[in-house]
């Protein structure tokens, strides 16, 4: 039992976040011909395009006089701030200051950016400013696979990045906070195997010996029948992926990419693939208030759980072998903070390999 | 005029409050079967009644992923978190983790909590937590006593306990601050003589020489004459009493005692009871609104107090004799924070004995 | 170049404002027999009429109990607290404490003061407490002058009486923020001269060159034809002033007397008079909502401007020389603010002149 004993995490007050790494700003069709403001790690943020229709992202905030960038317009493919008229490529520099009989660059009047560009139907932005890339995006699987229907929703969580991640990776809650939705915390248990596997930049957890869903629901699902796949996975920067496989036709794939917007703020941009038996027009209907449902328990709880945070003054976790994912995604996520590396096989190499029993 | 000079109030900006010492949590019967959220000190803590039916009060805050306990249920007289099922006896002590194929205990799952005790119809916590009572609550007067009327009544001030106990035990303001109510400001004045009995625990004020009421109420309150009783009282760690007796029958007695919730919010648990010449179910629709109106200006003054100790950043209170209680209200609290004690006799033993003359 | 790069201003987060001024409170016709709250600096203030009826400002904190003293009322020319009934005079000296049997008076228990008077109207204190004025008020010009129009305007803006001056007196910023309204970003450009002159006290700005509205306003405003005269204007400690001359009638004087009631918050006393070819009371219904329109639009973007200087943390300006009198401002008020004094020629020599050229 030494091993969860040691994963009691004294955690500092500012939860971890990679900053080298890329983030959803917003869905690509929701960025146009006028700039728009959001947050990253709680800072201020101008998204426009340039004029390469590229995405870019500066700092909210004008050299000059320090009001809102976002506040202005595009001007061929230019940020023009709206109090005094000064203008901006999408690298940040000021190329032209309303007033001055003749103009000058000066390194001064530059506004600090960010990487930005196109990727899977959003706008990704690289989290460290003034500094380039060494990654692609998280790529989605499935989009456009042939027989999957996939639906985006962005849903936000009053909670850091690492509860809202451990939240959507944990199994144990599930009987509890969504009790009688999907697991149930009364009735007989079953005793599953859990096999974790941990690389470089990311952990999953393989579940082994669940029950195929009883009655109707599973000859629905799976028709044929056949076992179940269950799989969660963890990739840094910040998504969180869930995956469900029963008999050889359905197959969920829960993805989401989670963006930081401030240290207990973040937005799930999530995207759910899916094949079952039966057309999946027919099906969205039900799963989506279900899992909206699902959701709005876990966004509530999130939230009581941030307020207690700032009532206590920072968090005091405990955890035990049946928090199968959140401690290891901390600990990816607070090496990543500090710039460490390698506690684990390569993200190309074999992972490290444990296996463990939990009851379900 | 050294005295009072000597008893300009160098405050420090935290008031003082007693740790060691009961505070009334709850009315009993509003603590069944659910858990109960309430704060001491500011610190939220959840009540919730054990297997034997007594109470139990615990920091509100699961040690697993700190959400607040009392989100949770009762469970055969065990506390359930909400989130992922941990459950907790009345000592704190965590009983099971749901999902864990193998249940061993861990001290630091346990949650921390305060010795809680039933007395006079209420629940009663002791302030500091993890430690062994070393008195008992503080008994009402006069509860069920042959013909007298008892009436009970949460009060909430945003004030810290200090200054909501010296309000209380003041008897200046009342010409001004409902001035018409009770007491006028203009109009001949008494002179009356106090006498200030302290003891290490307590202190009173006895008003001798006050004029019976005239006209109308004198003749109603104390139909056979005679003389007038004020006291005034404060004892530790937070009881207020003011008691009126006129003539041989009228005898008003306000007990209140004073839980601060949080730094600046305390709420009053006051216990009125009361023998008149005619029937009190006659009177309390006569008192109570008056009474409201009373405790309703104070609340007023005291928040504009606490406000503007906000804004200017703490207290810098000058006080006269004229502030007969106030100051060793103070000094009793403030020694109690500090864990001194003896300023005066014991609580068995005599009083230290002041005089001094007032004009009301 | 090098000037206005060396105009790049590192300002601390506190915005400078000097001590040793005048500043407006109210309007002489508000403070009448009741007590009256405002701010100053964001220290609160009470204001009354003193027996001779001369205005007086005391800290709104009652020395006894800190509550505010603009609860209370006033009675016969002094100012009675609404909690315990002491009072105060004009000086702040406690003239009486209910309840003592004797009256004796306490260095103690005075309220901190600032010096106070009448002057145009309006009710001004000294911005130091408990020190003699060493300047006379503002006196706002034209008011009865003959031929004149005089409209008074208290108008609020959530911003630094720094960023609120600067605004007000700049001149490129209304092409963008005001498009439209008097000047305009797009068509041709007009190359202006301007003169800059500085005292000890006070720095303006003339812009020679500047045309005559064209079309039906121009014959409206000068229909004599001549010049346009313009002159920016800041007077210490917190004066703007903006002037208009077209022809030998038209004639607008706007003054503002600014009131840093806090940090980040700043009351501007306008007070607005004019000459013009036709009766004053036919153009007020034009000029008023036009007037407020862009001063709505100003407000609007200061505010924008204070919110993202606190989601940054402060302040961090680039200036060029376009910002003709921003600068020259920040100096005159780090300088008083500091207590230093003397950047150019004194308030009645000879000032400091520089000429530039500016593009409107």
């Amino acid at each position: 039992m030494g091993y969860h004993e040691s994963m009691n995490d004294d955690r500092p007050n500012e939860p971890p976040v990679a900053r080298d790494g890329w983030y959803i700003a917003c869905e690509a069709r929701d960025l146009r011909d006028r700039p728009r403001a959001t947050t990253l790690f709680g800072v201020p943020l101008v998204l426009f395009r340039g004029a390469d229709g590229r995405p870019a992202a500066l700092l909210d905030r004008c050299p000059h006089r320090n009001v809102p960038l976002s506040l202005g317009r595009c001007r061929n493919g230019e940020l023009e701030c709206g109090y005094h008229g000064w203008r901006f490529d999408g690298r940040g520099e000021c190329t032209f200051v309303p007033g001055l009989a003749e103009q000058r660059a000066s390194a001064g009047r530059r506004a600090p950016g960010h990487a930005a560009c196109d990727s899977d139907g959003f706008v990704w932005i690289w989290g460290r400013p003034d500094s380039e890339p060494t990654a692609e995006p998280f790529r989605f699987p499935l989009l456009n696979e042939r027989g999957y229907t996939t639906v985006r929703r962005p849903v936000d969580t009053e909670a850091s990045l690492l509860d809202t991640a451990e939240n959507a990776l944990d199994v144990p809650h599930t009987a509890y906070l969504h009790g009688g939705l999907f697991r149930s915390a009364s009735g007989p248990r079953n005793e599953v195997e859990v096999v974790i596997r941990r690389w470089a930049d990311r952990v999953e957890a393989e579940y082994i010996g669940e029950p195929r869903p009883s009655g109707i629901a599973g000859r629905f699902l799976a028709p044929g029948g056949g076992t179940v796949v269950h799989l969660d996975r963890f990739v840094l920067p910040s998504v969180v992926q869930v995956e469900y496989q029963l008999g050889s036709v359905t197959h969920f794939c829960i993805s989401a990419a989670l963006t930081p917007l401030a240290e207990r703020r973040t937005r799930m941009w999530a995207v759910i693939s899916f094949r079952l038996p039966v057309p999946g027009a027919l099906v969205k209907p039900v799963l989506e208030p279900l899992a909206m449902r699902i959701f709005g328990q876990d966004a509530a709880m999130l939230k009581e759980q941030s307020a207690n945070l700032a009532r206590f003054g920072g968090e005091d976790y405990k955890s035990t072998e049946a928090d199968v994912l959140g401690p290891a995604v901390h600990r990816l996520l607070r090496r990543a903070a500090s710039g460490e590396n390698g506690d684990a096989g390569t993200p190309a190499g074999d992972p490290v390999v444990r296996r463990m029993r939990l009851l379900t």
